[in-house]
């Protein structure tokens, strides 16, 4: 195995452990495996947390990969072509990376890099389509996930889906900011951009939606109102600052007409944070006629259309996607870093477990059973 | 029947003539009619000019009343409370009122007065739920369309549905700003807030959408694609600054697809002027993935909710629904006049025709025929 130190394993193959799913729905197995150096406009990495989140639960269902989106690495060495980083700086990487090149890279209203989006079916490096992990014992190739792979000691990223960050800040929060932690903050932030004194709805309080919250809170809402179907959730909610909440299974009418009741109409924005186009409906019927904004920050795997009607869009509520909550990564990460360093972001309450790598299975069981927000897996 | 010029009129029940629909479908009948001198904060005006609109045969189709959102008038007289217009002044009607002090009418992101939005359900005044219409023969109350029926020599309004105009504007082409043109230009301007250099595509190419047309040729859209099943309707789009055309019954391909390969993947904003969802979802994609804005203009009466999968919201493409252009119609109306009267908006193409009054069912078979776009009914 190569060594951080002395560059010894520039330019050659490093063995190491990582966690593959060999089959839908099979348990992680650590086997030893083979990492290629890092290509052309590629960055290898050394791995020193890592987490799971719900689209690692549903990748983990139904493919074969090195998966997890999230982690916080320090790069071991880069590929030809590289200048923005070198061996030893601290990183993070991200899903829906940012060429700085493309047309949408150089737009000011996406996020979505024309090579490096977010792309589940992308199983493979897109420089040259190939993977960069096969297994020691025969050489078989091993997937990527979502351009990071990050269940595994070391891991090849293209250097658009990894940003360079300050080496002072906080190593396991930093770990938070790959995925869902960022979708919600941004989506209140970029998307959303609530402002001071505004109602906010966040329906499914999983990480996205107390990231939603969290990102509502910082700038000035008034109101913040949780709703999930488990009123467990609304203990983490209100300890970080929610201060109403709602279960649907508990009331004698559809949730929004109780939101607007305790808001004068509806709130400003609403999160649908649940993947659940019924729950999207609910969302959206919760803000206010002629202003309100839905931003759709769930994974909908679902063949049924958006439950709403044309002349409905006439009431002046809108409807928006966001992906990566609308942050452009490489650009604009590291500022978003200095805010969570300075504490203005609560990112503690964030991180509900702590296992070694090994107890990889435990970490997928306590988020299945909806225990756990974010697990943070040592390596 | 009252006089403009000695008031004597003030105050008191006035007989003309009016064009009425007693049935779905019927043949409109020009009767003489009672107009009741207005209540608190109404206007009694005088019209000189009407013409109808889509929304006018839809109704014609389905109700009875004194129809037509469109017209030019002079103010006979006014009720109590009424201090913004006198009698003499030049007005315009609006269909989609403003108050000017409900919480809707003071927010910067919405012209849904709560009183006086467009309601196609309200047939009679808001202030006291009456008519202000009845027949001379027997007194039956003749129902009021839209805030507005223009139908008729007088009418009554409420004040927040009249907007006050140069009195040195152009009679005619102010006519115009009452309907479907202001719906199109503000659809662009407003809704879409096109910029200097974009592409635009518009499908549907009525009075609605060559005014969004129009909108998006005066904000200098580079490139503004007409999308049309009637291909004699490219004539006025080229005489208006259209510069290219699809009529999708002679394309082996979707629409959208054409589209997008003359634009580099997509209009940066696509408007839907045709009020058939099919159509919206062409529109919709037809924009550049990304940023691309869609905006609905069209009156949906259908059953079919948006055929768009939520997923698809994650690929930047966002709709907006659009009444009236979102103009708050009497704050913003009179500088749009301005731009209207110094030439910078072409309104001339949009008169197609001139009928005299009593000539309003001809006027309403050149649009069934798809023959006018609007036709102007000299009082």
């Amino acid at each position: 195995m190569g060594s951080l130190q002395d560059g010894a394993s520039d330019g050659k193959v490093i063995t190491c452990k990582a966690a593959v799913a060999w089959g839908p729905g099979q348990p992680l197995v650590i086997e030893d495996v083979c990492v290629d150096p890092p290509q052309k406009m590629e960055v290898r990495v050394k791995i020193l947390f890592t987490s799971i989140c719900h689209t690692d639960l549903s990748a983990w269902q139904g493919e074969t990969c090195v998966s997890s989106c999230a982690g916080y690495r320090i790069v071991e060495s880069v590929g030809e072509g590289v200048t923005d980083m070198k061996e030893g700086d601290h990183v993070v990487p991200i899903f829906n990376g940012e060429c700085g090149d493309c047309v949408y890279c150089k737009h000011d209203k996406t996020n979505l890099c024309e090579k490096f989006r977010v792309n589940p079916f992308n199983k493979v490096m897109v420089n040259d389509g190939k993977c960069r992990f096969s297994t020691r014992s025969d050489g078989k190739p091993i997937y990527h996930f979502l351009n990071t792979s990050t269940f595994s000691e070391y891991t090849v990223l293209d250097s658009a889906c990894v940003v360079k960050i300050d080496p002072e800040a906080p190593l396991k929060k930093m770990t938070l900011l790959s995925c869902g932690v960022s979708t919600g903050l941004g989506g209140a932030w970029n998307t959303a951009n609530v402002k001071p004194g505004s109602t906010v709805a966040v329906f499914g309080l999983g990480a996205v939606g107390l990231a939603a919250a969290e990102g509502a809170r910082t700038r000035g809402a008034s109101k913040i109102i949780g709703v999930d179907i488990n009123s467990q959730k609304f203990i983490k909610g209100k300890a970080m600052g929610m201060t109403d909440f709602f279960n649907p299974t508990d009331l004698d009418k559809p949730v929004h007409e109780k939101i607007r009741e305790i808001t004068g109409g509806g709130v400003d924005y609403s999160f649908e944070c649940a993947g659940n186009v019924d729950v999207l409906r609910e969302a959206f019927l919760s803000t206010h006629d002629g202003w309100g904004l839905t931003v759709v920050l769930g994974v909908h795997p679902t063949p049924r259309m958006l439950p709403l009607h044309p002349m409905e869009l006439f009431d002046g509520r809108r409807i928006v996607g966001s992906v990566f909550g609308d942050f452009k990564g490489k650009s604009q990460l590291p500022h978003f870093v200095k805010e969570c360093t300075h504490g203005e972001v609560n990112l503690e309450e964030f991180i509900t477990h702590e296992l070694p790598f090994s107890q990889i299975n435990e970490a997928f069981q306590l988020l299945i059973d909806g225990k756990s927000l974010r697990c943070l897996l040592h390596l």
